[in-house]
């Protein structure tokens, strides 16, 4: 029988979402505070689903696997980092939107397990998901 | 890529369960102790979820825009409202299920990003989603 | 050693803010949405501190025995209840800092352990304690 | 319109996860601390989700229907239990996710409405999912 | 009777640990990965304790006029700004707990109610209390 | 000025509540279905309050040596624990009340900030405290 696993890691970081491509005054009316010029951070949860069959150890994968690869791929390069400056946001503007695209990115090649779907806690208000599933 | 957001919302608001056409012990029975004569009341979490493509600013729409649409169209209507006094519950008896339906039915208006389900959470123990979406 | 047991339980209940004291522009000013008239609701969470040696079984006191008291004397009496018809509501707003003064008078005679704090949470932004320790 | 119910409940147990097919050193790399000989414990939430067009009561299904079908199948059987004692652990390893097997197999004769998925989670970090949907 | 009124507020900012009196070397032994040279951020709580008798409304004190206060004497300077370049920090470092000392000092002045406590979350797993009460 | 600081920590553990000196109607009466003879388990979590004047650095203590003193202490001992074997609990019934006790005892001995109190979190409806301060 098939069974999801939601795996759940944290990373504190900051960002300034503000875009080369606008004048001020319009990255002003596109971000609002978020594009303060010296920027703010939050407290990001990310929970990462993978599925499988369950193995003769009656596990979807093993654990220690899992958090070696996520936390190499994703916790030890956002934690305690300011998104601006890392080559993934050179162009691109740092909104949780397209951290999840980097993270969904660097999560594709675990293969103990199928990658299902990501969740990136911004807030408790703000939480964004990206995945292959209908949802 | 297609990518979902989650923007939570909350409002408190107070309801009966008693339908018309029962007698007051079919009532009972049905409701329990959510038919107690003078009402009740929760605090509401509601979780809307939109998804679309990110636009050039890296974004699924703009949160602003989703917060004036959720505010003018569910907050300000529900919260520190008794639901029963409200004409979408002349008929229906204001169960979380058809508040839901109200709801929903309220969003789909929304032009910026689609709409995919709404999660309503009536307390720790109980929550109902409606939507598009196989889940 | 002395020890403190903290014990949660949860009601919910509906209620209207309003002092027949004042005409109804200063009840409006002074409760806000909260004046509504037909009152809106919350899902409260009490948390009931007590203290004692712990006896020969190692327990501040026995829970079972807590919570028929607790239960008895404070949930089943406002769970699903509409605060303003209740007689210590008679005179006196149903505020929660009211509804703490009463759940807190009606929880002095428990007597397998001393009672110390409550705190009532009316909200997650709103919570209101009230005891006789200096915090 | 359909809609989805989801609902929470609690249980207290302990376990301790070895495979009587593999020697000891194989166990413990398997299963590391969950390993450990005097067992460990952990209090589960589960969400059930069940789902179904509204009743003329307004609801997918009654409550207390669900509350004691689920008490009665799965609360009242692993609440305060030792997992490795219980039969259908003799030859599997009580996993969480076999847990997961368990109880959704457990809950699929309810009837009043559709079992559409099982939520378990064992710790904050750590979740397991189970059902018929595409997620 | 006095009653305690505990206030919940949100506010997210990025600061870096980085003290001017010492090397870089001592710098990153004080403050390990919070010295990253780009900052890093959080999302903090603040729950905010006065206390008081009962007025004849049978509150602690107006919500509204407290959340003024607090919005503009904390909320406002704080939210999505980048500590480190605030007038109070330009010689202590923006650590949690001085941050604390900061939010305090502004709080003070306010007289519908007795200040008595502050409590500022800066992740799940830390938190910062003061106050001029025992605890 | 003084500051608490609150940090918080997990472990998992399995116990069993029964005592020798009782016959087994009477520790069936007294523990309820905490004495069922196979134990069970529960997600601990731990809060411990120190307090101190700020040092130099604007820190209470150092976080990393807390973290090994606790660690050291209290996780490493109890996670994945079952308490009915460890000698504090030889004669005493390992109840919350008194592995509280026991854990403070552990704590009493760290030197860089004053220990004030502890707070275990057995369930999310049970929660101990122990400490030096009048709550």
């Amino acid at each position: 029988m098939k069974a999801y696993l939601n795996r759940r890691y944290r990373f504190s970081a900051s960002h300034r979402l503000h875009s080369e491509q606008m004048s001020d005054a319009e990255n002003r009316a596109t971000y609002g505070k978020c594009n303060n010029p010296h920027g703010h951070g939050h407290n990001y949860a990310l929970e990462v689903t993978v599925s499988g069959q369950l193995s003769v150890h009656g596990m979807v994968c093993d654990l220690g696997e899992l958090d070696r690869f996520v936390n190499s791929e994703v916790v030890s390069r956002y934690d305690h980092a300011n998104l601006n400056t890392l080559p993934e946001f050179a162009e691109d503007v740092p909104t949780s939107e397209n951290l999840c695209i980097a993270i969904y990115g660097r999560l594709q090649s675990f293969t103990p397990a199928k990658l299902e779907k990501i969740r990136l806690e911004e807030t408790r208000k703000n939480t964004f998901e990206m995945g292959n599933m209908s949802l």
